[in-house]
């Protein structure tokens, strides 16, 4: 499999706000927007996750694409309000239950929003003109706040919302891997020289941060790298 | 002048978030909210605001309308990112500047887009299918995150990125003060047995709370009340 990397959306330097989880998707969002030469403020949170050792991978990818500046805001909000496996310990992360049709109990209620509106204020304090997030509507799991309508009703918000938006240069919203099946996702990530070693997906990992192997997560990131590694290259 | 307590917009028992900032306009809400019968789980921010003393307010206010919850959820995220008067003491809180046309240095980029996000998050936890919130288009500082365009377009987000709303029950976004003037919220108000002094509104408050009477918050609400109590009545 042959991966073409995306143009930018937008010629010329631009300056984004990238949402840095530390996992696959938003390394390899992070791995573009430095291939596209934009200045990077990158945006990660710790919001009381299950999964908090993607924190230490944020800021080594950080790191290593010499970002502007990476925060790792705080919200403790998330885990007070409860009601997800990622944020409640009392709610186990259900294992090799990818495909089943109701939204999972990893869930997080309204996360991206939440996301986007730190992004927005982020974007509003460093005179970033673009957010980057890498959310993705094809293997995803089920989660409302990943589709493209989301996005672009997100989008509007951002327009009406902000000073920037108000003052006529309105804040674009970008998920350059909307659309990508997650093997295309992990032959970008080859194509941007991204190891994904140097990423992190487990929902629910071990001691050390060892991955699980088993929750949808997992589950979803072997699957696309067995296919992107698959004979036809 | 006489004030006419508005009807609930829906019909029936209703369990609503309402976002309580401990100010005169969200704690008008809550007394209407209440009046009309609906179960409240009431919400406030501790965002390293200069003027935290009204999460105190808030706290007595929610004891005294007997609400099913109140929860304060923290997000230093706002603070971290600054930017603004009223979360960063570098910046001083600008005082008989009222009507002035640019956005202030009060505006805290994206605050009502990150609160409305919470109150999503808090909905989908509790059940509940209303959110309510004090935003006012009339005599307000200027923030666009206060617009009935900006509402519409966050209900979409609401109907879009929740699990409420891919299910066939989205949250419905109630700002039932948006078209009233400061002297009509002052009225409503009154006429709901709320009194005025149970609520703080100044953004720079001196010790024990006390009302510096000069920022644009404090003067909105002296305005409010003169005028709501002037001969007319």
């Amino acid at each position: 499999m042959r991966t073409l990397v995306p143009r930018p959306p937008v010629p010329g330097e631009r300056t984004a706000v990238v949402l840095l989880s530390g996992g696959l998707d938003s390394g390899t969002c992070l791995a573009l927007v430095s291939r596209w030469g934009w200045r990077v403020h990158a945006l990660s949170f710790d919001y009381g996750q299950r999964h908090r050792v993607e924190l230490a991978f944020a800021r080594r990818l950080a790191r290593r694409y010499g970002v502007d500046s990476h925060r790792v805001l705080r919200v403790p909000a998330l885990s007070q309000l409860g009601g997800s496996a990622l944020t409640d310990r009392r709610i186990a992360v259900p294992k090799r239950a990818l495909g089943k049709k109701a939204i999972p109990v990893t869930y997080v209620p309204a996360r991206n929003t939440l996301f986007l509106s730190l992004a927005l204020a982020a974007a509003e304090v460093t005179g970033a003109t673009e957010i980057v997030l890498g959310a993705n509507a094809l293997d995803y799991s089920g989660y409302p706040d990943c589709r493209p309508e989301f996005l672009r009703a997100f989008q509007r918000v951002a327009r009406l919302g902000t000073k920037a938006g108000i003052e006529g240069s309105p804040l674009a919203i970008r998920a350059p891997l909307l659309r990508l099946s997650k093997a295309q996702i992990v032959g970008l990530a080859f194509a941007l020289g991204l190891d994904p070693a140097w990423t992190t997906s487990c929902y629910d990992p071990g001691p050390g941060g060892k991955a699980c192997e088993r929750c949808d997560a997992c589950l979803l990131r072997a699957k696309g790298v067995a296919e992107a590694t698959a004979g036809n290259r």
